[in-house]
């Protein structure tokens, strides 16, 4: 019998570790840019990275009680070549750190990744490489200067619903793979095609070159959704929380259409506007 | 010249008086409770109060500056004899000591109100006779113990813009008072008869009674959303945001649909799926 320690197959134990201490330090931007990592938290997210983007995992963590709650996650991993590193509940919960918005924190319940920036928040060029080709029907969704790291996950998530081919995000948005985005994604951020950090300049130019139709949506403007045709090739935008979308924006857009307001609202928040668009850009395509 | 002070035309002035503390109080449901009051912050939810419920105010602050930024709050509060209480920036900024998502304070720009509970959050029986005639179309929302305030304050937004009748919440679901349902509706409770705390137990049948058919969403049902028929006078039931709706009450519903997912997503969160149900109820009155 060996002495000699396989150190990648006992558990970690100490919460006060270099290791845990840089995952926990993986909330902020600057960390996750400089190891050029991102944090993955709880079952349902780990779940579908290691099924979805298998090649995007950098180190898998469980307790040994989520291991066997969560045999599923076992079995992907071990058909994927991806180690699972055993890890004390104390421990992992020292690699979440953060507060939902109600101030509790929030629990990983003993399932933890992370997983490589490069291969989940693309360049631009490569995730309009990912679009369908020219001919196909194609559904963008554009999140312009979007700050809330709430909206931006349910946005991922319900892009992926609606069977959307790509989400892109300004410069000013969000970033892509802060741990509230990825939490509210629910997964989805792993099934679509994602590009944070993009130029404005660049993007419409881009997308327009692909075939793609740019589409905003204004309280202002002439066509009502449900009655409005929708190109077969589309990006909506959705700008920011509380400025909305930059006239210009606005201006340069291929159509601009109004979603109906039936009480006394004077405007919808923008989950809600981008929820009503996208679905209705499904069940069109359903219907053709 | 009379010397003789007149408090309630005097400006208040500091961060610490029993008035402030006891408004910054009104963060807590049991202060609310206590003295029958909620809190109302800037300009957009104000405005909503001052124009659509002025028989709730109970009283009405502003900053110098708020007071000229915002004439029409002043001239509202006017035509409805409603006394607008001038208010130091930091006395005011006082009575808001909640925090945002991202942990930052919440700025209430220089308006704040306090409104009579008995007034907006109504009865079950009061709001259901507040319903559209029998043989009239109605759009009723009901949340079954939806708990992130932020969810109940969007989804009564969402109600509103796509004209609904009604919102009602079971008693396990957040305060439909607490200062962020209030802040995330953006004024749309005070466009609409909304009850919260209702009893599951008497709040379907009261419905049914009203000839409003129950509508679930369900992953399993056969009918697609897009697809069904959609009743006339019709009661969405959103479920809990982690474990959904209680069986019995799925099982007792008068219909349930499929919303189509399209992509790789298990899901779809609360808000997003009743956006898609009452916008598409909404797409269909209008096309009737």
């Amino acid at each position: 019998m060996s002495t000699t320690e396989r150190p990648d197959d006992r558990t970690i134990s100490s919460p006060r570790s270099d290791r845990v201490r840089r995952i926990a330090g993986l909330s902020g931007r600057s960390a996750r840019r400089r190891h050029g990592l991102f944090r993955v938290e709880g079952p349902q997210s780990v779940r579908s990275l290691v099924e979805h983007r298998p090649d995007a995992v950098e180190e898998l963590f469980l307790t040994a009680e989520a291991a066997s709650d969560h045999g599923e996650i076992v079995d992907l991993a071990g058909a994927a070549g991806i180690a699972v590193r055993p890890i004390a509940p104390e421990a992992l919960r020292a690699m979440v750190r953060d507060q939902d918005a109600a101030g509790a924190l929030v629990s990983p319940q003993g399932v933890v990744a992370t997983a490589r920036t490069a291969a989940v928040d693309l360049a631009l060029e490569d995730a309009l490489a990912a679009l369908p080709a020219a001919g196909e029907p194609a559904t963008v969704l554009v999140l312009h200067e979007l700050r809330d790291p709430g909206n931006v996950g349910t946005l991922i998530r319900a892009a992926d619903a609606a069977g959307a081919d790509l989400v892109l995000l300004t410069g000013a948005s969000a970033d892509v793979l802060a741990p509230k985005v990825v939490r509210s994604s629910a997964g989805s951020l792993f099934h679509l095609p994602v590009a944070g950090g993009a130029d404005a300049e660049l993007l419409y130019p881009a997308l327009r070159a692909a075939g793609v139709a740019i589409a905003a949506t204004s309280g202002y403007a002439q066509d009502e959704l449900f009655a409005a045709e929708i190109p077969a090739r589309i990006a909506w935008v959705m700008g920011n929380e509380a400025r909305g979308l930059p006239a210009a924006v606005l201006a340069d857009a291929d159509l601009a259409v109004r979603i109906p307001l039936a009480g006394a609202a004077e405007s919808l928040n923008v989950a809600t506007a981008a929820t009503v668009c996208l679905f209705e850009t499904l069940r069109r395509r359903g219907r053709e």
